[in-house]
């Protein structure tokens, strides 16, 4: 006899809508009632038929996250968010790499993934407005991060231009006055880069300290070995910076490498700020000052907003959601606090 | 009209292959090459049609890799390997988090999945022979990096035990007696803990010093945050050590923190190698000698035995596979290289 979720829930004397959160993988079931249902789902040998309930409602149960590479931290730990928020509603999570290729996201976009998914996440590098509507299908999709303008498409941003000029103001406010940023890249209107870049200068201007551009660095990539690639140009340049604003938290901490490697002290001689908070920077030395944004939130709008265009009218005009940031201080801009 | 592949490949003139090489985001295909395949795509507005070619076959084209986390920078690296070693079979991949639990875990190899994947490779934390004999379904499953004993499933290993041998051996070998361990669990007989655990002891009996509990330290994840609470607690054991095996890189990161907020220089005082290489230990201050496991082979050996399975005997005796290691010496255990 084949039990159903029904049989479970009675047997561990909880309801149905907590059986289903736990075979979902549901982290926030209290432990005990956690325990209490794997020991029923056991006894019975209860399988749960996701694939027959989803066909049932058309679907597949199973959405796409696109990210341009799993091994950047940032994006390791946004899939960890969204593969949990999406945990909650029992959709699995099929995640793609794009390398954050143009090609490979017009793929993406353009359905390569026809009838196997039931809705999109993108977290695109190279997309434009036009690529979006060409694309989708009818299959729904929601942006992560970048501004892609006039596209009609769901998008859940964080403010970057103010978050960047936050990260800068606070280098301004610690009497820095030669302020380098790592990250810059020809990229479309509404990209990261650019809104960080522009946030960047903004911050200078209201502190009346004008841009140099020998002190703004580009990054082909935004990994470590570009941090400290662009930190070792910087370093050449004739104007020392005396602190740096890094585009994303890799790039820091790559640029923070090449500032021990060459003697210089962080944060007396160079103060270093980052963007992402990552973990990695929780832990480095020294720990890394960084704009934080709200990564889980992140994660759960973009669920959310996926799952209301599924669940309802399609044709609905396209949301755009912001996520929360906050700038988060430590030792690289504020140095090793006394004890 | 619906182009096909052999359009495709017409027009750019290259073979099917070829366009089935770039469709499927394989990564080495000639730039120029994939630019007149892309072009060629764009002009003819060609659209893969994988679910269609897969379900002649009797498949879905997605298998299922399942972590314990993915914001583990270990299981990122290697999840990018696997996405990177499917897609060149045309694969898709569906990535689960199990957080390392056992009913997680139970559950997966059940075939929660049922009839969405057509293979499953699984890397377990607290799985046993017992889960694997009951399970599976028939889905051909390979597991990754631990030793589930007598279970049925293919398995792709690398050496735990001589990887950690060789790491205490190198400690050993610069001189230090006072070696501790960070990352001791109370996990199965054939789990990486245990294993690597067995392997620092051999190396420290083989060199006749004695093994010291009190220089064995627990943690309870392999996070930085465990790394660095273990090596706290270490610090007051009364008995200091001068060296530490750290059972990973995230925990050998955490250690360094806190020798660092303790005031004591790595290596002079304390020699840190950990297990792994992972990025950022390439980039710590100092950077960090660690076991270089072949993470990019241990992948595709896993997607080979999965391809096997599915083309070929399914009944065959399962395999057990072993992937190449070295060990890294870095700054952590050598010092600052004289320049």
């Amino acid at each position: 006899m084949r039990h159903r979720l029904k049989d479970v829930a009675e047997r561990a004397g909880v309801s149905v809508k907590t059986v289903s959160n736990v075979v979902n993988g549901y982290l926030h079931v209290r432990p005990d009632t956690r325990a209490r249902v794997q020991e029923a789902i056991a006894e019975l040998n209860y399988r749960p038929n996701l694939s027959a309930r989803n066909l049932r409602r058309g679907r597949t149960g199973v959405i796409a996250l696109a990210v341009p590479e799993l091994d950047l931290p940032y994006f390791a730990e946004l899939a960890r968010h969204v593969v949990t928020a999406a945990a909650e509603r029992g959709w699995t999570v099929l995640i793609d790499q794009t390398g954050g290729s143009h090609e490979q996201e017009r793929m993406v976009v353009a359905g390569i993934r026809d009838h196997m998914i039931d809705g999109l996440i993108l977290s695109p590098l190279a997309l434009t407005g036009e690529d979006l509507a060409g694309g989708a299908d009818g299959t729904p999709m929601v942006l992560l991060g970048e501004r892609v303008d006039h596209g009609p498409a769901d998008h859940v941003v964080i403010d970057n231009v103010a978050a960047a000029r936050a990260a800068t103001a606070h280098l301004v406010g610690l009497g820095r006055r030669r302020i380098a940023a790592i990250g810059a890249q020809r990229t479309a209107e509404g990209a990261s880069a650019r809104l960080r870049l522009a946030g960047y200068r903004a911050a200078l201007e209201a502190a009346g300290i004008a841009v140099d551009d020998r002190l703004v660095a580009p990054a082909a990539a935004w990994h470590r070995a570009d941090g400290a690639a662009a930190m070792r140009t910087l370093l050449t340049t004739g104007v020392r910076p005396d602190a740096v604003f890094c585009f994303n938290d890799t790039l820091a901490l790559g640029a923070l490498r090449t500032l021990h490697e060459s003697g210089l002290r962080v944060p007396e001689d160079v103060a270093v700020a980052g963007f992402d908070d990552i973990e990695d920077g929780r832990f480095a030395i020294p720990t890394l000052s960084t704009i934080t944004p709200d990564k889980e939130r992140i994660a759960r709008l973009a669920v959310d907003l996926l799952a209301a265009r599924l669940d309802g009218d399609r044709d609905a005009p396209a949301q755009a959601l912001t996520a929360p940031h906050r700038l988060t201080p430590r030792e690289s801009t504020l140095g090793r606090p006394d004890r």
